[in-house]
């Protein structure tokens, strides 16, 4: 990879890329990869405080404990080894690449790299997917908890607190994300985290959540209603469903990102809720929770084998409420595999 | 600030920076500062997620909810507006950078404006201190929820959980970074957030943990023990302690950081546990739960009154065991004042 970006180093930053090329999963860190004819070399640089963590996660890599800062060690280890050409990734903050920049100016150039750890990320090895395939596990198993919790007058927060309590007990190293709770008219939020309002008498209640298990995230929403459910509501659910399955049957190999989107939003905007779909049908989930490829209007990426997303429209109407349904979903050699083992059917709380 | 900093606008990326200018809170947006002799005018750029809640929470600053991204949408902004000089903050991503530019070149000039807003936010206002205040009283009630939960065989990761359900309860938003429980031989890292690993008969535990409430942060650090307290344990605590008075003292207007610092690591030196304390004493504390200053080293920055900052001496030696405790201090007009209301005094468990 080195040698087809036509760099002599790459200074990985991006932590989940780090933790996926060597296996440290500590807060602060850089990895520089520099190679030759002969292989590839890596060496992290970590600081004071992961010189037990870094000696017992890396692999593959010699560890340096920078005395002041990672990217200032890093960027002399570059200068000692004479690299000419820097590979960095493009998420580094602007002051990282001008510290950078000013190290190395004169001696070697600095080529940004955008995505080139991520691209391999994106098809999943056989013992990642065993991984997500627990961590979706866990996850689901929470919804237990969610429907256990949720009664008119708790607190969406302590609804998500007894999920996430579960989900420690259950051996999850943290949830993936903000556990989103969004009961009543704040269901009609695509992005309402948990908040401190009451669960009402009766509307939708939107549970979005995930885990990190193994260092491997899941995600899933399902959303459920309290009290009575009128006729409208019920049309809302089943064109959010019918739109979430046509998009799963979409799900294949060399199907393109942006036709699992549109089966998702041929069938809302037939329902007539087109408009309130405002976000994308869904997005690759592995070390992050949200990860290459976007399943997005227009994309036009190829699935392929290995990768696993999220299917997960949604619509939501301001003054009244919404819904939104969403499994993960592997993409196989002849299609997509559920891994979401949770039913989808409306339940009344 | 505008004017003296020589720009006409300020672009305003940092999540924390845009919830202390005009109150929204999203995961993700742009706040756009035009100026000019007449006063300043701010939009804030949000995506189709958070129309409602951007419409809800943005104070003095008009909304625009961008089609495609949110970036782009404020560069088109500001080449209409004309500007020529455009500061940004340098923690954005070099990618977001390089956007910018190109849409840019040749109109107007992009100029880093490092920490700016973050110089603003050091001097809290008197409601920010009551925020503050709240978000601490809340964090160190849990402390009585870990000591319950805490016993022989217990997951780390149970008792946090258990704290943080409690946090929900007590109306938190959630907690102010991963909870740490590190037990045992675990309490010899810096960093020991809450593991599977169930808390041994015997040996430090380590808690450090904050929330927020309101948008404000709290952090806070406690260690007990398990077991029978050994001689070598006892004086490890006690230094551990007395260097976090003599820190705690030194806090006062007029004191530099670096002193803060330098008064804790002399009660350390001094005991022979100068080696074990791999970090610094302490860092600012508000909408981030680290933020300016830092209190470190040989660092020559003031203390002000309403400043408010950790202090969190440490020892950690490894294959034995870890001590720290840390409390939040106001910085007042005469000299500290605690904000953490929680017993020092070594508790067993």
């Amino acid at each position: 990879m080195l040698a087809a970006s036509r760099v002599d180093a790459l200074l990985v930053s991006h932590l989940p890329n780090i933790h996926y090329l060597c296996g440290f999963t500590g807060s602060a860190g850089i990895l520089a990869i520099r190679g030759d004819e002969r292989g590839a070399k890596a060496t992290l640089y970590a600081d004071g405080r992961y010189t037990q963590q870094a000696a017992e996660e890396a692999r593959d890599a010699k560890v340096v404990i920078a005395r002041k800062s990672v990217l200032a060690e890093a960027g002399a280890g570059l200068l000692r080894a004479k690299a000419k050409v820097v590979g960095f990734e493009t998420q580094l903050p602007f002051a990282s690449y001008q510290q950078l920049d000013q190290m190395l100016r004169g001696k070697a150039r600095l080529k940004p790299l955008p995505g080139a750890i991520e691209e391999l990320r994106i098809s999943k090895e056989a013992e990642e997917i065993e991984q997500i395939r627990a961590s979706v596990v866990l996850a689901a198993s929470l919804f237990q908890t969610a429907l256990s919790a949720i009664r008119p007058g708790v607190a969406e927060n302590v609804v998500a607190g007894e999920m996430e309590l579960q989900a420690r007990r259950a051996g999850a190293e943290k949830m993936s994300f903000d556990t989103i709770v969004a009961a009543g008219l704040r269901s009609a939020l695509p992005h309402g985290r948990a908040s401190s309002q009451a669960i009402p008498d009766t509307g939708f209640i939107i549970l979005d959540w995930g885990v990190i298990l193994a260092g491997y995230c899941s995600d899933m929403t399902r959303t459920v209603h309290a009290g009575h459910v009128s006729a409208d509501h019920r049309r809302m659910y089943q064109a959010v469903l019918e739109a979430q399955m046509a998009a799963v049957a979409a799900v294949k190999p060399g199907a393109t990102t942006g036709q699992v989107d549109q089966a998702a939003r041929k069938v809302l905007e037939k329902a007539g809720y087109g408009a309130y779909f405002t976000h994308s049908t869904g997005h690759g989930v592995g070390l992050e929770v949200h990860e290459s490829p976007r399943l997005a209007k227009g994309q036009k990426r190829r699935l392929a084998p290995g990768t696993v997303v999220t299917v997960e429209p949604g619509i939501y109407i301001p003054g009244e409420g919404g819904v939104r349904i969403e499994d993960m979903v592997l993409v196989t050699d002849s299609g997509g595999e559920v891994l979401t083992p949770t039913t989808k059917d409306l339940i009344t709380v």
